[in-house]
């Protein structure tokens, strides 16, 4: 099959790949409708991440199921899923709890490499959302985003405790920010203030329910929130970039005993420890356990509810997916989309 | 009045101080019953908080209202009262969310010196709760931890979530710690692991509720806590020191979704962002918002349900101060009661 493979930092090539099969009696073999781009394969893309040789690249899937193990109870083949970037048996006590994404017996999907035509799923009962029939075409970016993206913003939110009432600032115009804006809003937020600089980013945050913009950064963009949250700092912060910058920036917006939810993927980061002491806010955060939100997620997104889908604003057949890593690095798309 | 003052790292004296005296309308003074020695006036004692000059001491504090100014509407002269280690309005958004030590017109009663004969106490209505009537001697010292080391040992396992069917690691053994083991117990937590070498301490962790307790620390601590839970750490962790392996000790000791509550003052503390990001713990702690916890505390004590003033192994006249400081530093006492 084809697929994508990350072969040194810039250097992304689509080459034939080895056909997933069944390993494991729990595992599901699907055929992809979408894959995408995500903007933590940028990390390596860049060279942030070591490369370590040629590495099959991607984690977020939709598609329809091939063939599963002989252990496989909760989906078959025929039916279209929606899986979560880490596989998980979704029955540990961990899971249970709603950690999918820190399962006992987890697995992430970047290994396996979801750019590409076929992908082998683990745990495929614990992992794999099926919905109720094959999704008309023009729902399927809005649910592939449920597999990672849009899962993430909405774990950020629930995170920071947005809802009724509150004020949620949102650090970060990626996907991720842009999503963390819709779930706020989704989940009741009073005010969504964005952080941006990028016209464009900026536009589909005031359509997705964001009520203010603050295009400063660092300790302006905070001076800024406090100005318009009575010299408090919102009640929650959305952090989705992963920086020294921005988790610094998300934790000075919030007022004490406030909420951060963080979802970037943390580099370099070192967070002091007196200063978070005496900023009393609430910290959580980490890689987002979509599994626990999957069947909510896709079932606003079928009802036409949320619109998530719209962060695509780039659409490729999957032999192009150099140019979608192009376009994504130089932030001329926010999240590039990619057809096998 | 006599008073404590710090003049230098180790140079504890007692000596004469100016009278306190109402200078705000909001102001009370109270005539002190009991000061005592905190974790955090080690800090200074120690040379590792920076000493500017001469420092008036304590900041908890239990006594009499001698006075109050023209604006003060809750207390009256001869209440018996117990107030938190930070003054606060109590009416502020911040006080109404329950964060009183962060309240945006709060005043550190360290400054104003509670190792005193008297004590001003600014924002008199926020900040102190009356008794129904004068206690009986024996509650005196029960009632005084309620102002600092009982209040912030209680809001740790707030913070920590514990409850029932939870269990929760304690790091520290000084007397926030300890009392951060009954607030666990009282809370209702099913199983309550103290980490502790010191003899006294365990046995007055066994008595206060510990379940268990661990004499390893560090990484061997935390292999100690995983092999007590399955293998996936506590539910909940109560961080009482303060120090960078004190902190990710307790991170460490946590399960994926679970809660650490940290209180101990943060000295030289980085927290690595990828370890706390892939860790999937809550954090939330910080100054002990103590008023929250007030009037439920003193009920408590005064119904003598719990009995937090046996963590006063050492109990002096305020003359002999230097004593006091001198045993905490050199851990022969785990806390020292003054008697003004």
């Amino acid at each position: 099959m084809r697929g994508v493979v990350l072969h040194a930092p810039g250097d992304v090539r689509v080459e034939e790949r080895e056909d997933p099969r069944i390993v494991e009696p729990t595992d599901a073999v699907i055929r992809l409708s979408a894959a995408c781009v995500c903007g933590s394969d940028l990390w390596p893309y860049r060279g942030i991440d070591k490369v370590e040789g040629p590495s099959p690249m991607g984690h977020e899937y939709v598609g329809v199921v091939e063939e599963v193990g002989a252990d496989v109870r909760t989906v078959r083949p025929g039916q279209f899923v929606v899986g979560s970037f880490f596989a998980s048996d979704n029955t540990c006590e961990i899971c249970r709890a709603g950690y999918q994404s820190s399962c006992v017996h987890r697995v992430g999907m970047g290994g396996l490499g979801s750019q590409a035509e076929f992908l082998r799923v683990p745990l495929a009962d614990g992992t794999l959302v099926a919905t109720p029939e094959i999704p008309p075409d023009d729902l399927v970016p809005g649910l592939l985003t449920a597999s990672d993206v849009l899962g993430t913003g909405w774990f950020a939110a629930v995170a920071a405790h947005a809802g009724p009432g509150k004020t949620v600032a949102v650090v970060g115009d990626g996907a991720v920010g842009l999503l963390g804006v819709l779930s706020a809003r989704q989940l009741g937020a009073e005010r969504i203030i964005a952080m941006s600089r990028h016209e464009p980013r900026q536009k589909l945050a005031l359509e997705y329910g964001a009520t203010d913009i603050v295009t400063e950064r660092g300790d302006e963009g905070v001076a800024r929130i406090r100005d318009l949250t009575d010299g408090l700092g919102a009640h929650s912060a959305i952090e989705a970039v992963g920086t020294q910058e921005s988790m610094m920036q998300a934790i000075r917006a919030t007022r004490p005993g406030g909420h951060v939810g963080y979802v970037g993927v943390t580099h370099d980061v070192e967070l002091p420890g007196m200063e978070l002491f005496f900023s009393h806010v609430h910290l959580h955060g980490g890689p987002a356990p979509v599994r626990r939100f999957l069947p909510e997620l896709i079932d606003l997104v079928l009802r036409r509810e949320i619109d998530p889908g719209r962060v695509f604003d780039l659409d490729l057949p999957l032999d192009r997916a150099a140019e979608a890593y192009r376009a994504m690095d130089e932030r001329r798309s926010i999240k590039a989309l990619l057809r096998p």
